[in-house]
């Protein structure tokens, strides 16, 4: 099932030089659909604001609530719609590896530049498994391996991804275990990008990484394009640092969600399992906007604190 | 679930314009599945040839042997390489209802220029019901909605049709009952391709419609432009019409998917229930196309006769 | 995917000898999702008044309206609540062979007793290919074959029935075409139900018939039962005949629908693209009921004339 | 979507009193469907082995790379077929709050006894978000939670077990973090099944477990009902231990689909990311079996090493 369309092929060195990626949030409808016209402004948001890619259902996006159909749909609307302005990563990846190819295939038909893997989370594998499960995607388009052990249960270790990174598609590594693990990637000339937004200031100035998959450049696009392009900023980076304390302090994209809502660029619906911050941390992040400086944070509206009964909660959709 | 971004959206007058509509074949590979590259050239060989649209999972292309996501995936393949080449007009009706909403709504979203819609076939339904249906997609965007009763069993009757004409999204008819339908439609202003090869050319310079939405055109795309745009030109029809009457003596796709493989654009794969035509109408075809001339068909390859066992017939997909 | 298992295992001369089978009708809840408590009446209700077998997810179940999922559920949960008292057949049929066979494989495995098939509505194809159609399912297990050309726009022609009824799985025809068709067969021992209500005391009685699948059975299962089995009566049958003729006036199963619902024993639910039958209709249906008699009518609620704004209408679900 | 067919129903008590529960593995064929009739053979070992209850697509059954349609089937047709031999518990547990929702209600709609539910992997979310995805399944049925940390980066703390536990619908849990947590719950009459073969003895004897969800007993179900049921037995333990070890010296179920092969009760087939154990591994199968006594694993073939190019890997099904 391929396509040699050029239009349908972004080379792996395009991918490899981007630093600023936004793991972007989907919004919803009351009924739990998505909401393509706040999408589309939060997408905007993050061109203009000089984020140069964006993840399409990532964890953050929360693609592991999307049927794949839905999934693919978003990734070929974003492409459509963006895809000459920011680069489209689709978070393809699945614990199944006939999912796995099942929706790589579609991505990269629809257009994706470029494809996010996970290993397979949950069941788990052998290495040997693991290395079975990438080896079948890897061949179709430029590809992100991620690496997340405390979602995932598994971690994958460095002698996999040397590995992987033999393969021309092999773009580079989303990697949260630390700037250990960062340094020793990038000093063998392996790409990395920072899956934590806590410590991307040091991996990209201080470890080589070359940049990071943001889950907080979703609220403060132009502050985390400076922190990846600026140089190295302790102060700019201190600034930003309570923000990701909350945003993290329950599971990613919890405090996202809520934040986003508050910031009035997104309706309050949450597909369940997830569920608003309680009222006591939703009035802490309009303090926190108000010390970074509401400008900084995208949209045009004034943040507030929603009452409870404001959120709409999804079950069936 | 909309979407207000420009590249998303087409002007109503933009359908009503175009004339050569192609109801495009999907070509498969050897398990089934699409062949994108097969696909790739022949949209291409429509592009070059001067088709102005493309009918994308049609019966033609088999919509019926899709999945949804399948569907949804070309629509957003076609839409992303062609889309500023061709219109991209996407079969996203179905006899349910919430199918038809639901592809609509994705097909639209990764950017379809246009949908085309059939009344709800083999479970049929009352005039309300039928007026309902199709009222809870007319809103999405661009629509042609399509009549043929040989296969729906149940004739979308002018009165409903002039009811959908008041919407702003309504396109026009692709109508497949005959010249007097036709005659019926554009005297009263309302834009009609024909749905029939043998009377398209009588439909468009004796009966007011605008074009064609045709399958002969897959396989003589420059003549059926010449033969839509060149003026009335009764020996050039007579020259097509052995051919079509090749094309329809079973129910279509199957002289097109028998055709097109001889001819060596598609590999001679069938998606059951179809099968290829017999070895003698194989033979036919051949001679078809050495009398109207091998230059006017799509493709480089000499055309041969296949045998039996170059086909495949897949049934799992 | 075969299991030996006996419990899932039906003979096919089990399924011959069957003369009253219902087409059972599918009940919902208000956001469209299937109301299995009613449904379960509705079976107990056959049941209790002689029927011997259901079609689960035919037409008149709307299993077009279905996903596959929820269509081998409902079969799945009638054989395990139901399966010891009556037969059931799933209409495990589609128009992509694809369907069919995944479908088919999935009811006899959850240990439906048949299948019923249909030949390729819409899409159609050729003989050859509507005998490789039925020929990659009719391995499975029992079969009964749907031939309704009203609907599937394609006539099942006597030859390729009496091919498949070389088929050791084959256990007759559900004939919509008229007893002429049905002597037919029946002179060559081909069992037939007629699968027309307002035909099949002839088809009975004078042609040979096996018995009938009805739609009217919903109703009065119990009139259906003494009509199928209590010899000739001319005179029941033209009791029965305006029932009959009110539930076709609109494609079934509209009427049913509506009838149902003022019967008490559904909820007054459609899902799209049906609607209730008008007011005026829904009024001859009360008097119908009176002149009949309601103790021949299924539930023991009044029969009552339901308002418009008592129908709910999803197109979502 | 409620039942209230009795068929359709077990209660609670019925559920917490079974002591060993098999965690079935499901057969493929080669092409990657299930392999039915070696699934019957494999359910029939357990139940003639004294096996009380298996877990349907479970993580060892590999329900994480099924389709929901797949997954529903093999619920439908164990209850169907097995149903009154032995409790069929449904892990329709999901990350996602819509597919738990969907897959639970079609579970119990196809007859299952009790659903197995996990906190949502991967995605993860707070201990509100936790609570509320349980609440929207603990209505529907008897359920077992299970808490495998290992897998899903969460524990389930003991506070939201208490809480759960308030359930008239709540069985029990099925707990892998070890005895001080099974002592914890057991010692507020809490039921517990061990969900770790290497401790299950002590769980069963010194901590008050009720029983275990065992890997093992697909391939010593005898010696495992010993186990439960036979009194405290140190050295039967021992004899067993070396083969758990084994099991699980890679992620579940590699080990036992590799065993299963080896013994000639399943095919050699694995779907992807699964793959065997490398030849050295299988070798020391073989001498495990030798020395616990062939006699004592299912199936009645020869135990043999299987060759490297005996396995087939599927990855497309």
């Amino acid at each position: 099932m391929r396509s040699f369309e050029v239009k349908n092929r972004t080379s792996v060195d395009d991918i490899k030089s981007i630093r600023l990626i936004t793991a972007i949030k989907t919004p919803y409808l009351p009924d739990g659909r998505f909401d393509l016209e706040a999408y589309d402004a939060l997408v905007n948001m993050q061109i203009e604001n000089g984020a140069e890619g964006v993840i399409v259902g990532g964890t953050t996006g929360e693609g592991q609530l999307m049927s794949w159909d839905e999934h693919i749909m978003l990734i070929g609307h974003t492409i459509n719609c963006y895809g000459g302005s920011i680069k489209v990563i689709g978070n393809t990846g699945s614990n199944s590896t006939r999912e796995a190819i099942h929706a790589t295939e579609q991505g990269f038909a629809v257009g994706m530049h470029a494809a996010l893997h996970i290993n397979p989370y949950y069941g788990k594998t052998s290495l040997e498994g693991l290395v079975a499960h990438l080896d079948s995607v890897l061949s179709m388009g430029p590809t992100i391996i991620y690496n997340v052990p405390s979602r995932t249960g598994q971690d994958i270790p460095a002698s996999v991804v040397h590995t992987l990174a033999q393969s021309p598609n092999f773009a580079g590594i989303k990697e949260c275990v630390g700037n250990d693990r960062v340094q020793e990637y990038t000093g063998k000339k392996i790409v990395v990008w920072s899956g934590n937004d806590d410590e991307c200031h040091d991996s990209r100035w201080s470890h080589g990484a070359t940049g990071v998959i943001s889950v907080t450049s979703n609220l403060v696009p132009g502050l985390m394009r400076q922190l990846m392009f600026g140089g190295k900023n302790p102060s700019l980076n201190a600034k930003i640092m309570p923000l990701v304390k909350w945003l993290f302090q329950e599971p990613n994209p919890i405090g996202l969600n809520t934040a986003l809502a508050q910031l009035g660029v997104v309706r309050p619906v949450f597909r369940l399992p997830y569920v608003p911050l309680p009222l006591a941390k939703r009035v802490e992040f309009v303090n926190l906007v108000k010390q970074i400086g509401r400008e900084n944070f995208v949209g045009e509206k004034d943040v507030r604190v929603l009452d409870d009964d404001e959120f709409v909660l999804v079950s069936r959709y």
